[in-house]
């Protein structure tokens, strides 16, 4: 008997994509439910069903060994459906809860004593403006559902401002929280992998550099950083997994921030159940990537090392500009290649779009500041068709 | 203008498996003309074409973008109409010639003055007879097409034996050579890869161990190895890739022996022209990997940097043993990745056959010694499912 193992993916998107890449060689067939044959998954996978994620039955069609996903958008009761049927699904709707519901998820990581900036949930005009006057005004505002790369998050310069976008937002059933808006010096990703029986292995902490609420950069390890403070991040990355019962892989998105008396404090951001942005550097420098491991993780298989392969990698993102230059990708691409042979070019499959992520470069090197500016160079060159 | 650039391999074993592993993360299209859906490469890859490669029909349906192999047995005339077609072929028949003919390869190297046995062809048992005394008796007769793994290789032990199978092979239409037995103390390969505009990379020599003619390990770099002749073999590889023309991955399988100094030297024994066994190491060992490298020299990308990312990198093949276990593959693999978190297992999709290739285990150390036992080990017991 040898069957073939099977992993189910919902969604189409680029993390598939890349779990298909390690499937091969694990020898595990990926299946995926996609939205759109030419999708950036859909393209380049063998097993797949074409059907919608929030229909029960094109998810009872498609599922088959494992479930896992893509995003965080299957609704809850269609998971519950599908674990009465017998199937296993990784992550669980019980952990996958917190990665959609950021209410939610801030109540439970102060319940088991994770550091969360002050929150509330706002249902009216009248919770803003007590959410407003016990923070001094320093007021985030999130949509608690559907929110993604600064999608979904205000930030209210006045009392007014904030009554104004409550009242309009909750008139269109967005569902709202406040949060305490951090003065971070720069945000951190602290991911970890854990299978259903327990084991949980956590990757080096990274930074991830952010612009305009979208990653466009992750540095591993994270420079400069206080080993203590490290370590902190990553057994609190550890404890989440095990306490929200976690299975794949998690990010934890930090704040890291200077407290009163000027030493380095993190604080939760957000976090997302699956393989993530900030983890994409683990394909070229770690011994296990994120990809593989989600793959092991979901299907209660060992953890592979997750030993870094050299001193520094940087991950730069490939977000489309405002423009799509005439110079063909593929050709942008030789170009980029031809001026940096150790650059690794990660796309997507994907049509160039303002804002879209349509690919990533990952570079690896001895000194931070080198292996950035070659990252960037890259991923600037790819966008753009020209040298920084 | 963003069209996704195709490369269309012929031939659907682990090798074109291994390159779309690459091409997923390169955003390149890889298109599969493959004999079955359910093989090796089929099994993962979305655009597949059935169909035979010794059918120019078939060839002419598939080929898009750039046409390379998995293997080297496409009719050479139809890489000809294909060309006249105005398709790119790489690598392209005239130097595909030589890793499909021996004598033909033999005769050429000898004409660049690279180190080959003695060797000539044999159309008659005079010939086997003359070539015999020419040598001593130490004859090794080789079929020069269709040979693999130790298949079309044989040693007789007498002169009768010799003219016994040149008369029984040439009366089954079996075009022969005889060269001169290498009395070898260990296998090299030196791998390179190359453009058609002509640059060539060479990764670090390796050592191939072999038993009954199939290679059954890799070790990267070629420990103990005289840094001279490393350079040599290096320098070697290029020269022939260059000398022949040759387009993407080129394996040069030497023999290393000791001259009547005792001072090491080395002959070519076979030449392959696509992703070879010994280079799968780079997977896992190596800034960019043999699969990735082949994918960029076909379509005359850029080369990527071939540093390795471990002072040693083991490769071990998974032989398919008298016995397929009763304990699942899948849990076999499990019970690896118990042991050896460190270990990279890479599986082929095929079902278990005796002296099959049904996958290969990469482990990266800083201990030659300590490395293969791990790669040696964890090979065993995917075979075996017995611990050495």
């Amino acid at each position: 008997m040898n069957a073939t193992p099977t992993v189910t993916v919902i969604g189409d998107g680029q993390l598939a994509r890349m779990m298909h890449t390690e499937a091969i060689e694990l020898g595990v067939n990926l299946r995926l439910l996609a939205g759109a044959r030419d999708s950036s998954a859909g393209q380049v996978i063998a097993d797949v069903v074409l059907g919608d994620y929030r229909n029960l039955d094109d998810l009872r069609k498609v599922a088959e060994g494992v479930v896992t996903f893509d995003h965080e958008h299957v609704p809850t009761e269609h998971l519950h459906a599908l674990i009465d049927d017998g199937i296993a699904v990784h992550p669980g709707p019980e952990a996958l809860v917190n990665a959609q519901d950021k209410l939610v998820m801030r109540e439970k990581l102060q319940e088991i004593g994770a550091p969360v900036p002050p929150f509330a949930g706002i249902q009216s005009v009248a919770d803003a403006d007590a959410f407003w006057d016990s923070v001094d005004g320093e007021v985030c505002l999130k949509a608690t559902r559907g929110g993604y790369d600064g999608h979904g998050v205000w930030f209210p310069k006045s009392k007014e401002e904030l009554e104004g976008l409550v009242e309009k937002l909750l008139g269109e059933n967005v569902p709202l929280m406040g949060e305490q808006k951090v003065p971070f010096v720069r945000e951190l990703s602290a991911l970890v992998a854990r299978r259903p029986s327990g084991e949980v292995r956590p990757w080096r902490v990274v930074e991830s550099v952010q612009r305009d609420g979208i990653c466009v950069e992750a540095i591993a390890p994270a420079p400069g950083m206080d080993a203590g403070l490290a370590d902190y991040c990553q057994s609190l990355a550890v404890k989440i997994a095990d306490e929200l019962g976690v299975t794949g892989v998690l990010a934890v998105e930090l704040f890291e921030y200077l407290d009163e008396d000027g030493m380095p404090q993190v604080a939760v951001n957000e976090l997302a159940m699956r393989p993530h942005n900030t983890g994409h550097w683990t394909q070229d420098g770690c011994v296990t990537s994120q990809f593989e491991q989600h793959l092991r993780a979901v299907q209660d298989w060992p953890l592979g090392d997750v030993d870094q392969t050299a001193p520094v990698t940087v991950m730069a993102n490939v977000l489309g500009g405002d423009e799509d230059p005439e110079l063909p990708m593929a050709q942008r691409v030789r170009e980029v290649m031809e001026r940096y042979p150790q650059v690794k070019v990660h796309l997507y499959g994907k049509t160039y779009r303002a804002g879209r992520k349509i690919g990533h470069v990952n570079v690896s090197g001895q000194s931070v500041v080198k292996t950035r500016e070659i990252a960037r160079s890259a991923a600037h060159f790819l966008v753009t068709a020209q040298w920084l």
